[in-house]
């Protein structure tokens, strides 16, 4: 039997129901896996009428019901109204949380592979009362991981992950310490072997300043923290270089020499990316009990219903939640 | 008779004089220039025999002596020691400098319509006595422009322009002003007008933080600063747009919207545009009374004398440099 991988259906409000339809419409996806979606069915069916998707869509009461070729779906109460499409309300807000964790209980289970998560919107879930500010912080809640979390966005060109993701740029080298650098590089070499099946990974540090401090003129972090923490590292036998500087760094021949890219902030490694991933990025969280990965982008309000959001983000992150699957189950 | 263009020979003990050789070899710039090299001839000699570049140079008296096809040398008095290849000294630096003011003059009194400054070291120029930080800072002294001067890189898909340059990340926000981030819209609108030949360019400006800051939620610059500073120069009549979150921008199509891209800090600006110019990126210096480009490296002391530095950034300065001329002149 193909492995069971659970979908949070996100918020209804957005683009993750349409994006959800499309990944499996014709889709050579249904030969790796089995697809459940948690989430009422209310606007997966809207959308599978406005869009004229050509998958089957059907409810179950356990998981293990799921049948190959359909789009199954476990089915959690809520109102999906189309004339709220385009922004967010506690409702959605409610599903979107109720979706997530009722995916992750799933997983934890093992009643499922693992969680594809679509994208939610933080006002959505501020709104129905939530203290999390996205995914990730929510999940290592409901995992008690705490910040041994890291995100990391991958793609077929690299892998970056970020030692800070969601914080102000004023208050991004403050937190730049040792600690942080060598929690991220350790996340990051047991994720891509666990994860990502590579045997002795080599990863790369990217400097906090421009042009790598240099030599301390621009910023001392590079000798003061990432230099010791990087030796530190090496001491411990991963195999990690750097800090390189950033900007001549994804230009340069260097960047396919890495398996892992350690960015130290949010548009530092968000910016090459994007760039290179060309819309098919994938989030994975690694170290987490679950795997769990989702699309690079958000709700994409603007768009929700116009029928032209792309679906290639959440098809990828659905191959690498089973591609992730099988590797942790070596 | 085809314009002067002056070309400083930057640090003689990096890459500088080779990639200044090999830019006119058996090269079509000499269909649209006449070359005069301020510096010492014996590096050039030196690497011309060591590179085989087939390439004609000679010293002349006064740049209007230059004839085409030919590349000029204006001598500047200066010791070079191939032991010292690869490393800075206080000699390499006072060449730099006097190659530098020699080329600026040159320029400024109308004998050469453009300059092309080669790369310098920082630690060089400092070993020689030197207050500034690059030619930037000693560019805008030496014509009393000040804080007037923006730094532009340009490529054939982008235009970059820089609110903060050389600074730790740690102190960039708080350069982050109404004032700076006017200064550096007006600059960049005037320069695509008088340099570039675009009339009414369009202008696009980045955000600081994460998402844009996301309402308030990662940072408070863009509402604070970047609206406002914004919605004034659009009050002025220049077509610019943002604040856009930086991480999707340059993977959008966007980008392509644009004349400008105005960028809060260097590795924003520097990371996607190496990306895309693929070695073939320009700076330009907005501001100064004369017209001055260079390539967008550094002295690779680290590859010197091995031959195999690529002059095609410096190739593409030269270029730019006349065209800009040309620009100016309508």
């Amino acid at each position: 039997m193909l492995p069971i991988i659970a979908i949070s259906i996100g918020d209804v409000n957005g683009i993750s129901p349409e994006i959800i339809l499309k990944s499996f419409d014709r889709s050579e996806l249904f030969e790796f896996c089995r697809p459940v979606v948690y989430g009422p069915s209310v606007p997966l069916e809207y959308y599978r009428q406005l869009l004229g998707v050509a998958v089957e869509i059907s409810e179950i009461a356990h998981p293990a019901d799921a049948v190959e070729g359909v789009l199954s779906i476990m089915p959690i109460p809520g109102t999906f109204d189309p004339t709220d499409i385009g922004r967010p309300t506690a409702e959605s807000g409610r599903i979107s949380i109720a979706a997530i964790e009722a995916g992750f209980a799933a997983v934890k289970s093992g009643a499922a592979s693992a969680l594809v998560t679509a994208p939610i919107s933080k006002e959505a879930i501020a709104l129905a009362g939530s203290p999390f500010r996205g995914h990730t912080d929510m999940l290592a809640a409901l995992s008690g991981s705490g910040e041994e979390v890291l995100m990391i966005l991958s793609s077929n060109t690299m892998n970056v992950g970020l030692v800070t993701i969601h914080v102000p740029l004023a208050e991004v080298t403050p937190l730049i310490t040792r600690e942080r650098v060598e929690r991220t590089i350790r996340l990051g070499h047991r994720s891509m072997d666990l994860d990502f099946g590579i045997e002795d990974p080599k990863i790369a540090v990217l400097a906090l300043n421009p042009h790598g401090g240099d030599g301390g003129l621009m910023g001392g972090e590079e000798q003061a923290v990432l230099a010791p923490a990087i030796a530190a590292m090496q001491a411990d036998g991963i195999d990690v270089e750097g800090p390189f500087p950033a900007d001549g760094f994804f230009s340069a021949h260097s960047k396919q020499m890495y398996d892992l890219i350690i960015a130290m902030y949010h548009d530092q490694g968000l910016i090459p990316f994007k760039l290179q991933a060309k819309g098919r990025g994938v989030n994975v969280s690694a170290g987490l009990p679950i795997v769990r990965t989702s699309p690079d982008h958000g709700t994409a309000y603007n768009i929700a219903s116009h029928g032209i959001a792309s679906a290639e983000s959440m098809k990828e992150a659905v191959y690498y939640a089973r591609t992730i699957a099988l590797n942790r189950l070596q």
